[in-house]
């Protein structure tokens, strides 16, 4: 536990400096977290794809191995670099910071980062972000935020993927919702489908008025001690 | 990484302690990992019934948050315990002794252990299990294996869970077969859905083909270190 302690709050640090880079740099830095296959490099091409109309865009992708999801990402024309983590499960602040040293912050609006899929390992660390989104896809169960509640309690929007096949699995809207807000209540949630076309407007729409209102004005430095059960 | 090799250590030394105890009473134990939401727990409840009619068995099922897992699997009629870890990401030997503390094993054949829904934390934990089966769902994506190498790797039995959304997810079952393979030749895979009649039989054979064979004759202590990739 000790140990533990101290890797976060080396961890928390280190976020807080590349929280300030990113300030200084103006770049507007969203963290993508979820268990495995939840479909964030799915979602993340078409957003890059999206934005890169308008605004300079970059991303940093997590995995224990390969760099699948870099190569799928570069499509979108964006710049992309791969992280890999061997055994850890999570992305940490120091990894973040040494994938950007070559990075010329200045030259982007807004950076993604995909985390390595995980529900549990990555909520502690703070990557220097300034949103957490986390997703979840309508296969995976409406319980998902009950048992893994410190993920989607760190998070500061819920992403409902893969919403072409919620007939098909029998999704049940209401209880995804309702846990999603038991565990953090008031959390704005937004269903998507990389499938439809357009079936990410409802996330462009939040996104774009985050951009509105919070670009060049950084959201207060998050600490991980927030990440508490109400 | 020297605290985490203690960790481990100590963890080996009670799975060993774990295993002789399963010896001795008899009871063969398999454990399920898999990412959060590819089926587990529907999986081992259509399982846990089936068995039910000719072998005397239990289950224990691990999650970081509520006991919803095991109220769904009691009904099966099979003995069932929740273990919840509060944050951490995987089952130990440790938390399975205490779970079994009350339990007296003689009165089983078979032990199923669920796992926390997790692709890293659980794979270099040996839970003193005769046999491991790791669990991938067709809408987690083809690559799920190449990503998660250990936990495939240190699996003795890959099994494809929701093949009923195969075709609305357009899987592509030789990539995958391949990418389970490619980290752990000659695995044996199964395809399984819980929605169709008799969706589990191929794993139902696999399992009858290892309790006719390895009942009664656990396999050799399995060690932490064959979890080394090829």
């Amino acid at each position: 536990v000790e140990v533990r302690k101290n890797i976060l709050k080396k961890n928390d640090a280190l976020a807080a400096e590349l929280r300030e880079r990113f300030r200084r740099a103006g770049v507007f830095v969203v963290s993508l977290v979820s268990s495995p296959g939840a479909g964030k490099t799915a979602f993340l091409e078409v957003t890059l794809r999206h934005l890169r109309e308008r605004w300079r865009v970059g991303a940093l992708v997590g995995d224990l191995a390969t760099d699948n999801d870099a190569r799928r990402l570069v499509r979108s024309g964006a710049d992309v670099q791969q992280i890999t983590t061997g055994t850890v499960c999570h992305l940490d602040a120091d990894m973040v910071g040494r994938a950007l040293e070559k990075w010329d912050l200045d030259a982007y609006d807004l950076l993604f980062i995909e985390n390595v899929g995980n529900l549990v390992c990555p909520a502690s660390y703070d990557l220097g972000e300034n949103l957490r989104v986390v997703l979840m896809s309508v296969t995976e169960g409406e319980d998902k935020p009950l048992k893994y509640p410190t993920i989607f309690n760190t998070a500061d929007l819920a992403v409902i993927t893969k919403a072409d096949l919620a007939d098909a699995v029998e999704f049940r809207r209401d209880d995804a919702y309702a846990n999603v807000r038991s565990v953090h209540p008031g959390i704005r949630v937004v269903e998507t489908s990389t499938r439809w076309a357009d079936g990410l407007a409802p996330w462009f729409r939040q996104l774009e008025q985050w951009l509105a209102t919070e670009v060049r004005t950084p959201t207060a430095v998050r600490s991980t001690s927030r990440a508490t059960l109400p």
